[in-house]
């Protein structure tokens, strides 16, 4: 069973929006177990739509359309469809209705045009869709010989798009390609090891998995935010399913230890918020380079927010000297980091304080500490220690590195003095 | 002429990297004039990836295909390409020569698979890359009728696809295409009217222009970041028509005033820390419920930020307490951020101080002061303001518009007490 995605849009074309649809639903199409081999986007354009969904039917046994279901005359989806599977559009009056309900609450007049939305190919299905909006299709195609095949239709909106693909599309396709089982993933988060020296730690257990072939393992880089280990099983049932990830989790937990600082959608910043906020800690930052986005990292965390006292950036020499007392040149830059450290303890009265200060000026770098070095300082009561490291990148990069190293110093402290 | 975008790469398909190179190439041919009516993802495979390119040759004047060209044995663009146009590979000794001395400076034993970058097909132009990186491949092809066409194979990474499209593909379409006009935009960023305030505002320029057919305007929303009127203007040469982008901008300012606030890759951070610096004044910043996102906008401006002395990001009662001299809940909220906007001037060593807090928690929210109610304030000598605002949608949104709500009261008074 495969399923090809086409996004219709002239402004996906021309770049004035990112079709990040297609890449949703295909990261969901890879998880519910289905191929998807191609992923085209087309103007709104009658015969270069038509020509599309024709090719897809040709080479794949699905087609998702996402887009052109909207009221305006550019919005030809549901025509072309009509088209393409010889069937006329008819009225359905309950989405008429509807449609015709929504605006009389909004009391506003209704312009005819609305009622293209209410049009139906004869033979579809209609799908779900909150009120006001186009309805969702799943139009059941013959091929010329007679293969069974199928168009879904979905806006372009992601999360009314999300609705239907999750409650309709991928359903419907897994029922049409014989797919009963259950397939999963658990993610965890890796910070510490590049890939290839996770591949290293993790190749004996690869092997083993390749002879079983469930679970299976992947690796997805994620930039500054460290390296993924997905994790992806199949069962009949979704205890069974997840009874797996589990076991596959404590199993690859021995082999990582705590190169693991999260799973799924926890990330750094939650997961030392979390730890600070079951010991009752509260923990406040001085930042130099990164002015502000650890602080914002904190701030937005998912969970632990409490923990969070607050921030100082200090980019002025001024606010630098404040915190310092004196003449911030003064200092060797470790011995300021650590310095810094404490002074966030005091000025933003927490119990935890870290600091993280960089050569961020090319024209202030030296032989012995280069462009893209960083000192990373965490104080606590009974723990206190600063790091030198060497960051690559842009001063871009070179931020989000400094911050998310700093982040884990604070973890593994914590993490390791917890038993 | 019309040419279409093929991007490779598996895990485009599974949705682990969302395809922004094709947007941006397709923005790209928009502005040079040329057509794109097709962008296919295709994962690495050898019958697909070729099927596709010969699709693009059928239908389009030519293909220009992204990723594919690194050195593993997943990478098989150049040899799909090499495939299509029934050419041998040959090494480039040039370029072999360059991946060899690369790996010699870093200090590293060169596997012989990178090699594999240096395979051009016969016939080929290559495109200069940066040190150690896939050339880019522009491949003339004569169709079976007789056709020019032409593949362009640059590689999946955005900045050296970039350079690549800019340098060479877009100049190297316009001279096939026999295109000798200029065509460039100027983007005239906006804050504080709607998309359909706009639009009346200018409805009789819109229509003026839509009779000369040159300049054109587009609206493009920019989220949280206002809503950007583009100019578009086509000439014989570069000077002409910087002259009508000049002239339609000070056409259009003079109808839309200050509700410009920047042009081009300018912002509301930039526009705000330039008029600053340029009457020699720093700004200090205390934020609450946007924790450190004002400082970090303000820190990595692209330009200005010399004028941007740090902040504060007060989250805990501790030091709010310490910022306002007392119990944060004995302050009218008004007169709290008019105080915070005063301690930024004070703690942060700064001529001019912001601050902005908010209800942020539904469950502080009153009903003279609901969910989503800020508080923007301004401290510089001679001037002082604070104004109360009512931010729509999540807590994400409200903190982006508070963010930007702040500078742009702060914008308009150093622009109008310019005069």
């Amino acid at each position: 069973m495969n399923c090809e995605v086409i996004a219709v849009g002239t402004e996906l074309l021309l770049g004035q929006i990112v079709d990040t649809n297609s890449s949703w639903i295909g990261g969901q199409l890879a998880l519910a177990g289905i191929d998807s081999h191609y992923q085209t986007k087309v103007g709104d354009n009658w015969s270069r739509i038509e020509e599309a969904v024709r090719l897809g039917l040709e080479r794949s046994d699905a087609v998702i359309m996402c887009g052109g279901l909207g009221p305006t005359q550019d919005d030809i989806t549901r025509e072309v469809i009509a088209s393409v599977v010889e069937s006329d559009l008819v009225l359905d009056e309950g989405i008429a209705d509807r449609i015709r309900e929504m605006f009389k609450t909004r009391g506003r007049e209704m312009p005819e045009n609305n009622l293209r939305q209410a049009m139906v190919p004869e033979g579809a299905r209609t799908m779900a869709q909150q009120p006001g909006t186009a309805p969702g299709l799943v139009v059941p195609v013959e091929t010329a010989n007679g293969d069974q095949k199928v168009i879904y239709a979905v806006p372009g909106v992601p999360y009314e798009m999300k609705e239907m693909v999750l409650g309709t599309v991928l359903p419907d396709l897994q029922a049409r390609s014989g797919i009963t089982s259950v397939i999963e993933s658990r993610v965890l988060r890796t910070w510490g090891q590049s890939e290839s020296g996770l591949a290293e730690i993790l190749s004996q257990r690869i092997s083993d998995l390749e002879v079983v072939g469930n679970p299976t393992l992947a690796f997805l880089a994620s930039g500054v935010e460290g390296i993924k280990v997905r994790i992806t099983a199949k069962a009949a049932t979704s205890t069974e399913v997840d009874r797996i990830l589990q076991e596959e989790e404590l199993f690859l937990r021995e082999l990582l230890g705590d190169l693991i600082f999260a799973v799924n959608e926890d990330n750094m910043e939650s997961t030392v918020l979390t730890l600070l906020a079951e010991r009752g800690l509260s923990l406040g930052v001085v930042e130099t380079t990164t002015a502000g986005y650890l602080a914002h990292r904190l701030a937005t965390a998912r969970s632990g927010t409490e923990a969070f006292s607050g921030g100082v950036a200090a980019r002025g020499a001024g606010i630098l000297s404040y915190l310092l007392k004196g003449d911030p040149g003064a200092w060797q830059p470790d011995e300021a980091a650590m310095q810094l450290a404490r002074v966030a303890r005091g000025i933003l009265v927490s119990d935890v304080g870290i600091a993280t200060t960089s050569i961020e000026d090319p024209a202030r770098a030296t032989e012995s500490h280069p462009f893209g070095t960083a000192w990373l300082a965490v104080s606590m009561e009974g723990f206190e220690t600063v790091e030198q490291v060497s960051l690559p990148g842009d001063l871009e990069r070179i931020r989000q590195f400094s911050v998310i190293s700093l982040l884990n110093l604070l973890r593994l402290h914590l993490e390791r003095s917890r038993s």
